[in-house]
């Protein structure tokens, strides 16, 4: 943590004045990135990066649960791998780093930084999957990618980024197929209960798929400021890559089959959607579950006797059942290191000071919603440990879900036309719009183009919002969640 | 892990006869690594990925508990940045790959992939570090990195590999000296405690120093068939770093100050340092504390009623105490699991069948001595239970790092003179050479051409093996370790 050099906390620009400037505002000031002289590439500072090793954490147990090992594939991919399958390549070529020189030497098949690994992937199961007792392979790497982006933002856009991509390959398609969506469960499961955050899960339209998917599904958060972000996608391929790279096996009738394949992932974008989830003026508000301080004790008048003495006994308290506890004593004032913990978006703060102690309690003070609550240091310290323990695993994580769930609730309209969307949009600033439409991209595209909202997903729970298409008018299929997204 | 589809456990190459392609055999029977059409990357198989696994997880704890934080940089360095530290550059430019374009733009300024991230991390403390309260920073990251490299080897040298490098800055040379002898003991416990693997702590001589440094220390293995394979390096850059980046900060005394660096990393080269240091003829030996499986329970006549139901209790009793337990309850025989398991290098198999049950028994045997002891199953599994933790904990451990520590014993060699040293290779095969030496680079190079050793280190415990160096007779300054090295 960042020593006061005598400063006060710097202010952060508020979230209705500025948001993009509120946004890269807590980036720097929490110190989670900090600019390279690489243009469209960020360093992770440590408090950024513990977030991003919580995520780590909790997934990864999620995935070894469900079978996945981990694998590692090589950071390149040749231009003559990547072109052989034919919509991958369209749409990534574009907005790949291209590696043309090894040393000196001038590379004669030009290497791609990956952007994504399906043919790497699809090369490797062309080598070792040859029988159906070879099947299924449920893979995953954590490694970073590179996309050549022209406008860059910390964690939501940027030239690299780290994620994981989880690539597997099925005898049958309907396994693939449930695996594609066991995968958005989990991602779903993980924002909701991990990041308390809400999420609505879909179906991408066929414009708005993966270069290469039969269908790609995902999750969609509202920000904030009314926008959508896509916080993880999962992919079902069909047998499209296996027909494409040769992949073949000998199924239990002893014929020669092509197997079924799926890929999902998640990225550091997922710290991007936390900020503008739960964020406020004050700065950053963590959940929990990642935060890499869950408690801060902040002793107060700490030079007074056994004010220090007591802290850490209520510091050692909450280490022993596990909690991520820091106890400040260094030479900042309260009012300096409340401010600070605060724009840190640290979960709960303790305060201890003489009087506390004379009185046998202490404040703890929440910072997703501001409360503060004096707590009883009798009973061994117990009643104080068990208050906490509450607080960092439910309390807060409902607290922060449920607040996050109102401000969706707010900013989601239902609307049967046009003029309605553009209407909702206008009074209320932007949000998801519900809107039924015919299944036709045309369609799709006029609505972007008169409203400015997208097509965010289909989302698999459907209810009616009218008959007919909100653009054309023709009988509607399905009811799409438009929005302006990150 | 494979299964076996009718086959036999293929044979691998004995290592007297060929211990190259011992090694490679190993590579690949045991499933670490693939090939790709990536010329000198490979894919991490899962088997190989979760030794990696273990070794990250065991020394980012160490790490962690000697303050280190983790960050992450990216992974391109602008030539023009790569320029700014002149010995560095000489020493890395010659084997970087080059991205010139990105998407269809060409760069301005070209980018390499980091070979290692100096210079990157140095921009970043010219960017955060003003004042000695900013000091000092102890950073580490777990990336990969490129290398050009001419001939590549699984896990030896390849064009890509797995790493971490820690970079930390300081007020004094002192602190900073500290630390990087610090991180090589912290090297030297993690080798020889967790993966059971003897080494030599060091000093590299003058031309053998990483590439900007003021020194590099390293520790030295030597592998079973008597070569040298360097598991790790500690550099110490002075202010030298400080100084071509402009890293400066105000100190104590108010003073603006140039501060001092440190760099120190370990590859997944610790892999094939582990498979040459402890494999046989059978396959592979892991070291309890990095093994994926550390237990393999193989039922005997698994069909005979209440076997299975026996080896599942044994397996509980063994996963309840947070053992990697694997019960191989497949249609293979057990000849094939033996065999599958001893080329995988589990440490510990457990034998259950229906006359083991009847007389309340079990066989236990040990992967890298082979011996099998019969173990009782009474006392409510207890007995079975302390048995197999102290093998996995104690006995297999110590005994590992022992046979190891006899080989490297067995393999040094005391030498006067170049004809000694010469005469040794000759007769004893490939080893360590200790020997004295002038501190005379054109020495140094003498005894390579001459005998084919080259300096691998100066022991940090040094003993006098004469007073003269071995190659001019000039008096001795130091007793150096030669070897031919991986």
């Amino acid at each position: 943590m960042a020593k006061n050099n005598g400063k006060m906390v710097e202010a952060i620009t508020s979230m209705d004045e500025d948001f993009a400037k509120w946004y890269t505002d807590i980036c720097k000031k929490a110190e989670l990135v900090e600019y390279t002289s690489v243009k469209g590439c960020m360093v992770i500072r440590p408090y950024g990066y513990a977030i991003w090793e919580n995520i780590q954490r909790i997934l990864d147990t999620m995935f070894k649960e469900r079978g996945h090992e981990n694998v590692c594939m090589p950071m390149f991919i040749p231009e003559s791998l990547l072109q052989k399958e034919k919509d991958h390549v369209e749409g990534f070529a574009p907005e790949v780093a291209w590696v043309t020189h090894g040393g000196s030497e001038k590379l004669e098949d030009r290497l791609c930084v990956r952007p994504t690994s399906e043919t790497l992937f699809c090369e490797h199961y062309a080598n070792i999957v040859h029988s159906y007792r070879d099947l299924p392979k449920l893979y995953n790497q954590w490694v970073s990618v590179v996309r050549w982006e022209k406008t860059t933002r910390p964690f939501l856009r940027s030239r690299e980024f780290l994620w994981q991509e989880g690539h597997t390959i099925h005898e049958t398609a309907d396994e693939a197929i449930w695996e594609t969506e066991r995968m958005l469960n989990c991602y779903a499961e993980f924002c909701e209960k991990s990041l308390c955050m809400p999420v609505v899960k879909g179906r991408k339209t066929d414009s708005d798929k993966f270069a290469g998917a039969e269908a790609t599904y995902a999750i969609e958060a509202l920000m904030h400021d009314g926008k959508a972000l896509q916080a993880g996608t999962s992919h079902y391929f069909g047998d499209g890559f296996a027909r494409a790279f040769g992949i073949q096996y000998t199924s239990r009738e002893n014929k020669l089959e092509y197997p079924h394949q799926t890929s999902w992932g998640v990225t550091t974008r997922l710290i991007g959607a936390i900020i503008m989830t739960h964020g406020d003026d004050n700065g950053l508000v963590l959940p929990p579950a990642v935060a890499p301080v869950q408690v801060v004790i902040v002793p107060i008048a700490q030079k007074k006797e056994g004010v220090l003495d007591k802290a850490t006994e209520l510091y050692e308290k909450l280490k022993a059942c596990g909690l991520r506890v820091k106890l400040d004593d260094s030479d900042n004032s309260p009012g300096w290191k409340f401010a600070e913990y605060e724009m840190r978006g640290v979960p709960v703060r303790v305060e201890i000071g003489p009087k506390d102690i004379e009185n046998g309690q202490c404040v703890v003070a929440t910072r997703f919603n501001g409360e503060k609550a004096v707590v009883s240091l009798e009973n061994n310290l117990e009643t104080f440990k068990d208050t906490v323990v509450d607080l960092i695993e439910n309390v807060v994580p409902e607290g922060m879900f449920n607040k996050a769930l109102e401000n969706r609730k707010e900013k989601t309209y239902q609307c049967k036309t046009m003029d309605e969307i553009i209407k909702a949009l206008e009074e209320k600033g932007d949000g998801f719009i519900e809107a039924m439409w015919c299944g036709e991209e045309e369609c799709e595209d006029k609505v972007k183009e008169a409203t400015g909202v997208g097509s965010r997903c289909i989302p698999n729970e459907q209810h009616e919002i009218s008959d007919v298409c909100v653009c054309c008018g023709k009988p509607a299929k399905k009811m799409v969640l438009w929005g302006k997204a990150y």
